[in-house]
């Protein structure tokens, strides 16, 4: 056994045969779980050699994931521990517990910032931020939703199927619309892909101008975020790589435009912290500016690395 | 002859089979002028009594087309001449060349606010905002334009279309991009459904929003607009009616979902006028809280209705 | 008679038994008229100085109402006219009209602005702005209000009083519940008690931070101002005298604190432009941008004076 | 003995025999300290659950008085300790010595803030923020300050007898004044009944609006609060509940208004932390976005809870 | 004599023989004026074209001196009166009386908005602006003048010695000190070089940030301009050339940097009007936004041009 | 030996043989390491004591210079470890070792932020601030600076020549010319003189305004601060004393204005935490309200002393 788990681990997330943010965090850290735990008679040391050059693989599976070095993190600050084996299994468990229960955790905490009779608004479709949303619900307040189109690939549309299909009071527009609408809106509540140390939000593209539509407003916008995808870079903020992706996703024009006009097609954008009322995560609902605290105490030593 | 011009023409504008903002504006200002020439033989005060019903019947032919009370309401204001006859003739004739000469005249006051070099965004597919840039194109500078989608209709793959046309360098982006590509933008110019006197933007769903997001970033913003564009009620801001397109312009969901998800389609906003550096008339360029002015100077006696 | 017509005016205003804007400016109007009937058998420029040397003395008997220059302004227009006498006249009984009719032209003016369930904070106790919110309510629509108390002198129990009396929905508040409530308000609308040639309010003491409050969350802000009430000297903008009355209007404090404690009272407070959304006139809704033109088209010759 | 320290206690919490978020918080310190003491021959674990059994009734007294619950909680943070009894009697000392001395503390810590010369604006009636100005004048700096009603109980009047009594240069004015005085103030100092853990400050009704006219003049804002004061609930921002208070404080109606005329009372609002410039506690000025660290560091386990 | 007036006048402006903004305008209007004197026994027409191409000469005489074409335009609306020649020769002698007194009268009308304790800031070296300041000190009220140095050539020591000389309070910081000061500062006055349209002022290099940090702390910032300082083309807004004038101004590197390092000297900004609470002409203190109203008004036909 | 050390450097840095903020700070830690390693024979709290009263004398060398209370209380944070003399010794050597490195750290963490073809702003001559810059150029990345002159003391001109010295693209400008050039601008990086414990700036005069005009168009502003540049006291915010330097810095007037004109010479000014985006420190870029996070963390027991 031994290094077989880890590699094991590697090529599976490599392969993409373990993917979403979640299952790739909580893979690596059952890997380096079962790693220490199968690694004896050695002094703590070597242990934390080992146990480091084991985190430096799994890490180089997937370098764009945010939850794979923020699982292996988590798991190795145990390192630093008296007894670094037991603490780095402790550590593992912690994790896997956690992360497993975040996202129903995140729609129980923000669940509590909505009122009864509030109209809450959404973008993209959100795990996290539906869970805040139809957990409200399930708890008996009244409240109304509308969703956004989400272009180019349309993901409002499985929201507002999911929404409906829980009974709630479901309105689809067009992403244009947002600002027409906000008059009557009392919150909105999106997901998130990454947080950066400087509390600003990276997240489905549409999502920046709704923030700053509900900021010349004064409507509260929070953002679902397990803690897990709080980017442990500190050289962050606006330079996060934004992936773009293929024009076909918007349309595709007839033979001869093709070469005429251009079409980008970026995924995601960047909400600056200033727009953001508040993280709402598992353990808890926090202002944007303590995001890098959070990744210091939870994915630790950011500042020595 | 006669008040059949007057009816024949009334006709026309109910049946829609003279349509646009501009071609209607003009068919009642022709036939005011084709009238008042075959009125002979009465004082001026009988004259100006059946110039005021010939235009009241009119104006109910559409009486939500701006253009049209805004033709009589120019033609009419002759009425006040010493000769009324005569003024009301060579009113007519005023609009009907200036009306027709009004978007041409646009993109050439409005190109000149262009410099060599810059990157212009748009929005849908407003003859007059194309003619600016088409315009400073022309002229030799060299440009790049960026237009949106504009959902649900997707008026932009004309835009673009046009525009690549021209040769002019184009990219096309979703609605929910603008924010995104703002940085890269040195001017905004959109068209105009109708202005407010209190120099408030009605146009395309989505207009606002863009307006807004220039605003944050000191991106100057201009709204091209043909005079016969503005309202010339005083009862307007925000409180203009906005149409409510078919839902099916959006998208059409499931049988299961149809009662479930409701669709909303307004086809307008408005944009405040604190979001707006300057409307492009054929007249000459004006701030937005000048039009009122221009209502009462062209379309006339407006605050003794 | 002549001059004494002029004399017997001067002496009630004085005295203040004629008391009011309206019938101050009225009053003045009817004298000019009076006094130019009963001149006859001079030249043109005999008359014009008689009916200056008048307008002096009138303008002189309570030089701190608006109203009463602007009167005696729009009547003397006339003597720029080539019958002077008659279009003097003419003008008097215009502004004479015109000033009664005012208030009640507001209402119906302002009313537009209101849709059926529009909640509406006012405050103070304006004839004006509460007719706009009147006229809305007989015209069938169903509309809310908010009304705060006004301190010191508490005008908002009378607004109260008046508004239940009417059978509208309303709620009294402390002034400093205004931002708690903003968010259930759709607009806010005040009266006045002068504009300014910059578009500036001068009115009761809190509603600059109303208008601030309003601004922030972007609630529409209307104030109703006759166009009597517009002030005609150019020198205007934050430098109009704040009249500061007793203090015991506020509090009257025990003796041992009587000259320790300080208590200041200003009436009134300055609203900048920017952040009222339009003037409701008699003439018509106009942005604040525009206030300098009715002041120099009714009320004349401002710059040459 | 034993748990009759814990019923006794809570009694006259609960009677309000025991009032004031102060003297509520060392009273429930008090006792769990003297019931420490007084367990003995147990094992850690099971004088832990005894120990959390005593804070949970404690803590039911007043389930509204946020200085309880912090109380019970620091003292209990003792129980992670590895000798948790005399963990537990230390930390209970700690609060009772610090949470006596924070008033004072706050005073001296915010006097600094005050420059020679310097006019201050406050609001209500705070003990910490007065201690804050009274400091200043203490220790020699010539101050003016400028202090509101408070609506509609008026506890401005207090203040200003208090600061007269000090022989501080006070002025009085009415809530809808402050915009009006805000040009010559140099700082603005309050208390605050509750600080979230977003930042926000939840202070007498009038609070908010002050804040704003503070911020937009960019004079500093700043809140004088224990760190008790500080919300330990993560589901705070704008969801705090706001008491309402009866609308005789305000006035009483003649009869045949009593039913038509709604008075709204109430007795709180939030201000946002973007507008606080600092938050003076025992412990130091901390930034608003600092308020959620606080409340782990001293109230602790914030997360896990 | 006859066009040898004009040709005279055009080399004089030409070779700057006659230079200033208010000499050249006063130059231009004499030679029309003496042009139109010595036109006799010709038909209105032929007049009216004789006098146009006087104009169209003159005005090739400086292409970028704004008060040329105004004079020219001034003076030639007088070509619309039904007596042209009369008319242009009274709207000549107007134009030289009023360009005269112009600078006078703005330090009259300006100097009622300062007050008595007024602590005044001002950049560059404008005589207007100065005349402001000098007339509210000469009228007896007690003010202080903060001055900035004015990089890159220093005028502000030349205001400050000017200032000095009349005996009022003065003090000189550098052009970065303005932020630093601004809470000291109760009014901000400026000269002008040009104003747009819609209501921009172009002015020495500093002032839109000077603008800027006052509109930060809402001091009001105006502006001192002729009106034959408005400028009356509509293409105008951001898109006035800004000259940008030798590096030596600013520094001359060693030999070995001269090339190597970039100097850029423009000497003008433009100050959105947004930043503007009023300019101050010789005929009123007028809001931005009716710049374009005065340009139509008193150099004409700006529409139809 | 013994104290012998401490007086020594004491004496060095009151006369300021040793200068610079790092070097100070270094000074002051080798000396409290050689103290402690000559102190023998003697209990934990006599250690104690003696290291406290050594810092004590240290610190009174130059009261004014952040950085040297920050390294004492960095290395005296060892006393409260159980074994406190090897502890201060670790936590000297580990000041000396970080501060040496800070500003080459900061340049590496601060250039990942730079993109290649940014267009970069500079002010004064921050080394901390070019290391950030020049790292990005050696990176290979193509980038543009703009430098403003920086009077009165004109340090601009070292940091062109410096810059261009490097083959970095580089342009002076004046610095009232900011606002002009700040839509050509990518990113503006600034050193610093000090930060307070609410995330203000300290920095040379100017520092606030670009700040301000960055703000103004969403321009990122970034700071390049070393830790031990964190100002520990928490009574900071705008309270910080600014130092005003001699006149003669700017100009020497001619004796008969000598006592005429002021000069007002403020070295610093404080640009406040809603205007920066991030504060690059040797240990990461934090949010600005992070920065008595690092006060406590690092040069800790804040919230105690």
């Amino acid at each position: 056994m031994g290094m077989d788990i880890i590699y094991e681990t590697y090529e599976k997330i490599k392969s993409m045969e373990i993917r979403g943010a979640g299952r790739i965090g909580r893979a690596a850290a059952k890997a380096l779980r079962d790693y220490a735990k199968s690694i004896t008679d050695i002094d703590d040391n070597e242990f934390k050699n080992k146990m480091i050059d084991a985190g430096n693989i799994l890490k180089s599976a997937r370098p764009t994931a945010v939850s794979l070095p923020n699982a292996i993190k988590y798991v190795l600050n145990g390192l630093n521990d008296k007894n670094p084996k037991e603490a780095v299994i402790k550590k593992a468990e912690e994790f896997i517990i956690s992360s497993s229960n975040a996202t129903k955790k995140i729609g129980e905490i923000g669940s509590n910032r909505i009122k009864d009779g509030y109209r809450i608004l959404t973008h993209c479709n959100s795990e996290a931020a539906l869970n805040v949303i139809k957990t409200a619900h399930r708890n008996g307040k009244h409240i109304k939703v509308i969703c956004t189109e989400t272009r180019p690939r349309n993901q409002g549309y499985l929201t507002a199927k999911d929404l409906a299909n829980e009974g709630i009071d479901t309105t689809l527009i067009v992403d244009s619309a947002v600002r027409y609408f906000i008059k009557e809106v009392d919150l909105v509540v999106v997901g998130a892909d990454a947080i950066t140390s400087n509390g600003c939000l990276v997240n489905k593209i549409g999502t920046s101008q709704i923030a700053l539509i509900a900021h010349e407003r004064r409507v509260p916008f929070l953002t679902a975020a397990e803690t897990y995808k709080f980017h442990p870079k500190t050289i962050v903020g606006e330079l996060i790589e934004i992936e773009e992706r293929s024009s076909d996703e918007i349309h595709v024009f007839e033979e001869q435009y093709i070469n005429k006009i251009k079409l980008r097609n970026p995924a995601f954008d960047i909400t600056p912290a200033q727009y953001i009322d508040g993280i709402i995560t598992e353990i808890g609902v926090i202002p944007p500016q303590g995001a890098w605290y959070i990744i210091e105490k939870y994915f630790g030593e950011l500042f020595n690395e």
